[in-house]
């Protein structure tokens, strides 16, 4: 989640790890808590341990906040917002609202808007920081081999902190496909994407997670013509099948051409755009695009950071912990996009919370994985958390499907878009919940409490008799429950 | 919740009783189930009863579907998402957008619209009827002594029902203050105010329940100079004071004039507009207004339905019953705003369910009327369930309570819309949730998880332990009840 390892600073590192290692350590002074990284791992780590009164700093060697917070989650949701506004002024009249003319994109009032959004949130974490009494060292951060931690700064000036606890938090950065490495201009990455000068004529998008498909989103609205390209057979590969057809329907439906079981296999930048060749079920087919956008996963940042030197174990490219995100090695922890778990802020910043909590002596559980909520704030949005159908009928349990579909909620036709569903499923043996999917407008703020209930075991019928507001989408949620005992009131079908 | 026993039908009915009463009664036919109104109460009790395998009908004198469909929640939402996304459009510029000429309200063609959705969801419940072979018998019902009913068609024909079951689901109407009478030009209901012909120049607003609000809300926006009055000390009386104070500061800002502690007691209408004399801790005032808005609550549907006849008692005005929905005539039913529970539409449908489920032998148990959400749909939404704060310390609970305002949510500042905050109140004896109290974008949605989470006897631990979505409006909730262990990580104050 933070920049710790982006390829263009990796020489630059090296040059200093070189100075570094032929000089004597100096352990200039001591801290309890070290934190390395400032994504919503990093800082949230960084804050409980000085709530706790642990004696905590953290060293970020780009942009206080991380990632997530500057070239992630929060700028692409202020260019999601950008597009929304956009759409109820583009469907002005549907709601009986005149104007006159047609509206445009502001290229760079959006992004203008999205880098000011990210900016106050970056003023926000540093004053967090601050607040808490955590310091703020600017600066790469190098482990040594006894476990002490060389911080360099911009300008060259070294300091070395040794801590009770060090928290490896540098996140992670974006995938480059071998045979079409992010050159920033016809092959571009996330970072790229987020401060667009023009909307390009048309774009490929490599991948069909959330950022694929938010970023396709986006750019789809802003004009640019959008392929999706995904290698699975579906988009959104790890929803729930349903919702992937739903998010599929209402992507082509907008006008964004999307290819599944398509896998890049080459890439040709040497004419006037960037020429794709990808293999499909039919053969080979040729893609010309303005631009490709490469959104095909994360690189966890463990390179140049001393892991050897301190002699921090790996596993597949990724930091080995046990539950309470310990290394190997005692006294160093890693959480968030360096372990193996979803690459997530959320999950960073819950994992920060209980590794501190834990070393501080604090009674906390471990994380129960099973019950991570995953978004797309695409229109309609996703979200969902637990299992899909497929993973539990393939876990082998007896289950019970509910869903109800926004077609029938009197709040979604209030509001103008039907789009989408709720799924529920139940455990048929003790009717708990095994796992929600929920499709369409404003779903990203409804699958919270399907996350308490998940974690309460809540049972079909707890769902069912939980009184829920009238009109809301939410309802939906009640409708898809009593539909497992055939007892749904509003449904059409 | 529909319009059985509206003022302006009464003679008409009070002669067909005459007419009736005068003949011999004639059964004519059976059902197992007779539901009168075919309100959210009425149409779900006839469809959950039809679904057990009942022989079912109801009886509607008006519109399908009841007052909250045609006159109420589903309307009001409609025409509040107009004025929402005329909201989207005025701010266009914020967002990025470019447009060219100011915004106007087109009042003609948000009514349509307003009524179009009306009308589809009127059709969704006639469908679902019939879908479910409940017989919808159209015109006004009344008990004879014997306990069955007689409908009265709009043209005089009569028909004569004996029901093992007959729930009165017969609704409510406006109340109309004694020496402001509705009379539907000068002052007007909610019924005129949902059909403008124009914006009027002003409005005085009579009540701040969700009514007032909503409707204070949709006309300040179509720019309608407003003045909400309210006796109590604070609009929105029954919310949180802190949900009630931040709604008002939202209103004042918006522009419109806020009233408190202030009574109306006298109102005259004989000049060009209306005339409201207003009673406030400082004297009397005049307000002169185009147009004032009775919006002090409701009367139960009780009269000229045979009540008296059937022996059916009567509380306070409205029906006595047990809880499980029966009245103390054997096979009577009641539920609804003809009853003593909160007159929200989501409270008429589960006590539909729960009434039909129990006489049909189904497992079932009463409802928990301290776990009932309330929402207002204005800007900023409130959405609420359980004990506010003063109810909680009245009730002596030693609380604990958490807040997180939305000034700190990342997802707020992407969304452009930072007002509000979540309040939780926790039992400090054993960490329970008493109460939440949310105002801001979108909490509508997002009250459904804390029923689900009040209903499972969720602790604050239990909330925050559930891993939210980033980003979302929703962490707000786990960072209040975070807050109540000292916990809380991105709050600024």
């Amino acid at each position: 989640m933070n920049e710790q390892g982006m390829p263009y600073m990796i020489s630059n590192i090296q040059g200093l790890i070189s100075k570094f290692k032929s000089q004597e350590i100096h352990v200039e002074r001591s801290v309890d808590v070290l934190v390395i990284g400032s994504g919503p791992g990093g800082y949230v780590a960084a804050i409980r341990a000085a709530q706790l009164g642990f004696k905590t700093a953290v060293a970020e060697r780009a942009e206080t906040g991380g990632i997530c917070l500057n070239w992630g989650c929060i700028p692409t949701k202020s260019l999601l917002k950008s597009v929304q506004a956009l759409h109820y002024v583009r469907h002005a009249a549907d709601y009986g609202v005149r104007i006159r003319g047609a509206a445009t994109p502001g290229i760079s009032e959006i992004v203008i808007r999205s880098r000011k959004v990210a900016a106050d949130m970056r003023e926000g974490v540093a004053f967090l920081l601050k607040k808490n009494k955590v310091e703020l060292i600017p600066g790469t951060a190098v482990f040594n081999a006894d476990k002490s931690v060389t911080v360099t700064s911009a300008n060259g000036d070294q300091q070395t902190l040794r801590a009770k606890h060090t928290i490896i938090a540098t996140g992670a950065r974006a995938n480059s496909l071998p045979f079409a490495p992010i050159d920033g201009k016809k092959i571009i990455g996330y970072r790229e994407a987020l401060v667009p000068v023009v909307s390009p004529r048309s774009m490929a998008v490599i991948g069909s997670g959330a950022i694929g498909c938010e970023l396709a989103w986006f750019f789809h609205h802003i004009g640019t013509e959008v392929t999706l390209i995904e290698t699975m057979e579906a988009i959104a590969p790890l929803e729930d099948a349903d919702v992937s057809a739903q998010l599929s329907r209402s992507f082509r439906k907008a006008g964004i051409k999307v290819m599944t079981s398509a896998r890049v296999v080459r890439a040709d930048t040497s004419g006037a755009g960037c020429t794709l060749i990808i293999r499909t079920k039919k053969g080979e087919e040729k893609l010309c695009a303005t631009v490709a956008l490469s959104a095909t996963g994360i690189t966890a940042n463990i390179e140049n950071i001393g892991l050897e030197d301190a002699g921090v174990a790996l596993e597949r490219g990724r930091i080995k912990v046990d539950e309470y995100f310990r290394t190997n090695v005692e006294g160093v922890y890693a959480i968030g996009d360096v372990i193996a778990t979803p690459a997530l802020a959320h999950v960073a910043s819950a994992e920060a919370v209980v590794c501190v909590e834990h070393f501080a002596g604090r009674p906390v559980s471990p994380i129960d994985y099973d019950n991570i909520p995953s978004c797309m704030y695409t229109t309609p949005e996703t979200a969902s958390v637990g299992l899909t159908e497929k993973a539990a009928r393939e876990k082998g349990y007896k289950i019970r499907i509910g869903k109800f579909p926004f077609t029938a909620s009197g709040k979604a036709a209030t509001a103008g878009n039907k789009e989408g569903f709720a799924k529920l499923i139940f455990n048929a043996d003790d009717d708990t919940l095994l796992g929600a999917h929920l499709i369409g407008d404003n779903v990203t703020e409804m699958i919270a409490g399907l996350i308490i209930a998940r974690r309460l075991r809540a049972t079909a019928r707890d769902i069912t008799c939980a009184i829920h507001p009238h009109p809301s989408m939410s309802e939906a949620i009640m409708e898809a429950a009593a539909n497992t005992h055939g007892a749904m009131i509003n449904c059409f079908s």
